[in-house]
């Protein structure tokens, strides 16, 4: 039998269907959404949860006239298909394929790109504000999950919609109880309670009674607007949050009823004020492993959908899988945190992600999660190494975009012993344009008192951590998305020089200056100059990006032809900046320009890291065909 | 007879004193404080309303054991009079005096160093959370006011203290309607509307008559946690706000009333949960002509006591002084958003200082402040543009830090048509450390699709406000701190080339490349190296850093023995790195290094911009006794 979604015009056609082949329409979806990531991965349980909730807001609102501001976009897979992109679901996160996140280029339905969290509230507000003059009938409808409701920039944009006083403007909280790890935060727990609390609605139901009785006199509900809903309020807890900013509160609805999302959609639509409408679900719905097991499921591989079982974990297991950055930082962290008794971790709702729930295994004390909040994360840290303390901040590069002041105004001016862990330096792979950590090296640099450093492989990592905790001022270390190289990793850990680079090999003809994991490429082109053409390089381990090894620099810059930079971050302002400034501030000699490789000017879209590294043109094939043109170039001129 | 605060040990001498004698020293400080301020100037009317707050917690609290955390600091001026620093207050914002914000290195009673707002209950939560385990019998006291409130990362702290269930942990609201504009935000409405019905108070005690009369049955009571609060609650507003958050609520109390204040703190000691203490207060309190206006006595320069005029004002009026830079761009916009019916203002709480007031006058339609939420502002800016809005957010350059992430994420990456007015770009003077905005061109430039500029005068500037609102992509325009040059302006406005600098003199011997208002100080440079020495100068007005004029740099630069770059702003990352990446990138000739004059790797104390400029060397003296040294030492030995 046809399905129902291959016989309508999506997303239009939802909008003359009955409640029950809506019902319908869902489980189309979510059964070719398991599918579909079974197959080919990608963010899962999230939208698995948001199936019903993406058939009803496209049903009962006119999209694309009417605006849905998705944010993050972990939840909008669904919203995906509904809009245009069913048959290439598979293409999710692939080079040339689909976003796996929400993307303006790639569909007039996706309104706002989004990546990061707690955006949508601030963008619907714009939109909407810019709408009531120009198309006030349209209505702009923001779908936030209560982990990205923690974030503060939500609550700002809260505050700002009810001061406003937005018409036609509803904010759907996709409440999971989840955001990617479990929910943490005073008001996660005040959520729960007021759904969970039975009690709420008896007593609910007795307080109106007894108004209606003539036992509350009228006084208590003239003494403040909308009594009622307060009332409500009084007893329920959310409510009254959300009328403090101004809205109207509908709900708790159960998000995968569609009769009851219909309704409450229905009802928001004709309210004059914002309505924030609370919704709740639950992620991985309808995929029993993934009910289980939300945050296993969050992002996956293909899996088989039968068993619930990831097809990598069925292959034999290969020969020795390098650790990957992220445990490698976890697992010596604890092993510091064992000797220095100073030593906290952060995180900012990436337990698993950044690795720090392998920390908080050994150290349950020691770790802090504060929730969707790298703000807060940062400043928190600034607090705590106030009083003594040596705290590590484990926040991806592109997420400490989101406390910049705070690494400015509360830990670098005040010099506080901070320590960042930058995971996912560099570019990401399938996340693409909005995940990228390719800022970091120029927004850090610029800071007086950051010291910054990156690792070549993963056991001088873990020098390098060790020398981040024993460093009595704020300082960075940034280090790949992806695993090490698989080498030996030394017992005994010893703090760096601060500043001091490492030579990793000699030769005469090419200087390979290289921060980080590229190390490796600089090796690779090392090795493949001398084996194919003859040429002799050296190639130096940067290791510190501030302050820079100036004395062996200004020793080995003037003796190469040919001088290169190699950072897998934006060169504008980058690591192979830093190199110009210090060679014309210092009258160091070269003898042709330095070449940088690195990020142009662009933003990096999504494909996988290899992918990306020769998109870009610093892999090492392109930095030795680079070299040997220029080797060429000389021998042809005679130079 | 002799003052009480003159006859005590501070701020221990307070403990032993009554509630009566406490009266005495806030009566006393508030005397010396409006002395020392119509004296010397500074920020004003906030810490007239925190006199007796401050008294009264450092009697309460045991400081600096316990920890007081200062949201800002504008609030702090008796707490600095009270640790040690009254004789010195006349020196405030002085160079080499007191700092007008808090400063860890200035006193041990400046816990934490703050400037920018919303800091504070990050902090105090870091620190408290430290001091649970090492000295658990100590207080943190986060004091902030209700405009500090508004901004995310206090939402982001609050949630989190509540969750980690902090014991001796006070967050004072200090609320006095305002921020440094009148406060907005659907939530100041909210705080308000609950503190002035009188109605409330009368609801809220039938409630409780109706309780014990047994009208109300005990499920009511039974079915929420601390009953007798949430109903409290159920009537105020504020109190179920912040215990959704985990807090006990105290207050209203008022903030002018010793008495009233004692005894919350007291009661405060005793919870064991964090506690938020609500107290009203009066900006500007006890200094009529404050109280009237309070945003004109926010920070002021000096004034006669007892008529309550500022000195200046008496003084005859300078012969044409030039407009400020602020007023300018505000008048501009004006004008733009006359003939551009899409153009839309925004601001975070400083619709004074970005002069977006005198917008509103002419636009109060198109004007838009969201608070102290400069995230919120860009968003919003990034939604309004997607509705083919023309948004400018007047943020000033340091607190645009606030909103880096969304400047990448939500406008850059889409490419967006937001343009940044970024006030205060350079040293600021006397507001020091935290107020630099001397960052901005480093974390900017390094993102794609932004273009930058800087004009060099006031009627330059007029002609970059056209060019940015003509600009169909993000666009950044950074002007300085004070007023312009006095020069004619244009009636008409033009769009500028973007990326196309301008000579302004010609000269073969030097080359200065200028960005922004720095050129004057380049053509000082060159008429003095004329009159002085004999050498010609050339100067650009570069007009853009990113993108730079690379036709013209490349033709102009190999021409000379001298080359400099004037910017006020770091050097690391800044715009004469931008110049070198390029000098280097395209392989130009150069015959020495290039000097780049800016601000080296340090945080620039308060001073005033003049003496910060000299101090930093590069004002024009510097720059000009730079140029001769080279020419005398190249004279010497015979170049």
């Amino acid at each position: 039998m046809a399905k129902l979604i291959d016989t309508i015009q999506l997303p239009q056609g939802l909008r003359s269907l009955n409640a029950e082949e809506l019902k319908q329409v869902s489980t189309e979806l979510r059964d070719e959404l398991i599918d579909s990531v079974a197959n080919s991965g990608g963010h899962f349980a999230s939208s698995l949860g948001a199936t019903e909730l993406s058939v009803a807001l496209h049903h009962s609102f006119n999209t694309p006239e009417d605006r849905l501001v998705w944010d993050v976009g972990h939840q909008a897979y669904v919203h995906k298909m509904l809009t245009g992109r069913k048959d290439r679901l598979g293409s999710i996160r692939k080079k040339g394929g689909l976003s796996g996140f929400l993307k303006r280029s790639e569909s007039e339905f996706d309104t706002f790109g989004a990546g990061h969290a707690g955006t949508s509230i601030s963008a619907a507000v714009g939109m909407s504000t810019a709408l009531q003059k120009t198309h006030p009938e349209r209505f702009t409808v923001a779908i936030i999950g209560d982990g990205s409701l923690t974030s503060g920039m939500a609550f700002e944009a809260l505050n700002n919609a009810g001061a406003l006083q937005l018409k036609n403007f509803i904010v759907v909280l996709n409440d999971n109880e989840m955001s990617i790890s479990p929910n943490v935060g005073a008001m996660s727990w005040f959520f729960s309670k007021a759904i969970t609390s039975k009690t709420s609605t008896i007593a609910r139901n007795h307080f109106k009674n007894l108004y209606k009785k003539g036992y509350v006199p009228e006084i208590i509900y003239k003494a403040i607007d909308r009594a009622e809903e307060a009332a409500q309020g009084f007893i329920a807890g959310p409510s009254m949050l959300f009328e403090a900013f101004g809205f109207r509160y509908i709900g708790p609805v159960d998000g995968h009823n569609i009769d009851d999302l219909l309704t409450a959609f229905a009802h928001a639509k004709q309210q004059d004020v914002p309505v924030l409408i609370h919704a709740c679900t639950i992620k991985g719905k309808g995929y029993e492993p993934a009910e289980i097991d939300p945050i296993k499921w969050h992002g996956v591989n293909p899996f088989d959908r039968s068993k619930g079982e990831f097809i990598a974990a069925k292959a034999a297991p290969p020969p020795r899988t390098p650790p990957s950055y992220t445990n490698v930082f976890a697992d010596t962290l604890a092993d510091l945190a064992k000797e220095n008794p100073e030593i906290v971790a952060i995180t900012a709702a990436m337990a698993g992600g950044t690795g720090l729930d392998r920390f908080e295994k050994v150290h349950p004390d020691k770790f802090f999660d504060v929730g969707i909040c790298e703000q807060h994360a940062v400043t928190f840290a600034a607090g705590l190494a106030c009083e003594g303390k040596k705290p590590v901040c484990a926040i991806y590069s592109t997420f400490l975009q989101r406390a910049y002041d705070q690494v400015v105004h509360d830990v670098c001016i005040q010099d506080l012993p901070v320590v960042f862990a930058m995971d996912r330096g560099g570019v990401v792979g399938n996340d693409g344009e909005t995940h990228q950590g390719v800022f970091d090296i120029s927004y850090l640099r610029t800071l007086p008192n950051m010291v910054l450093m990156s690792p070549k492989d993963e056991n001088e990592f873990r020098h390098m951590l060790k020398t981040a905790v024993s460093h009595p001022g704020p300082i960075g270390i940034r280090y790949p998305r992806g695993n090490g190289l698989g080498i030996e990793l030394d017992n005994e850990l010893k703090a760096l020089e601060i500043g001091k680079a490492e030579v990793v090999c000699r030769g005469k003809d090419v200087l390979l200056i290289c921060y980080g994991p590229l190390v490796s490429y600089g090796e690779t082109v090392a090795q493949r100059l001398q084996s194919e053409l003859g040429l002799s390089a050296t190639v130096i381990n940067a290791r510190f990006a501030k302050p820079l090894d100036r004395e062996l620099f200004a020793k080995e810059i003037p003796n190469y032809a040919t001088v290169c930079t190699l950072e897998d971050h934006a060169v504008q302002g980058g690591f192979g900046s830093a190199v110009l400034e210090f060679v014309n501030d210092e009258g160091v000699q070269v003898r042709s320009p330095i070449r940088r490789f690195g990020i142009g000017d662009i933003y990096v879209p999504h494909a996988s890291q290899a992918e990306q590294h020769a998109a870009l043109g610093y892999d090492a094939k392109s930095v030795f065909d680079y070299i040997a043109a220029q080797h060429q170039t000389k021998r042809v001129v005679g130079l």
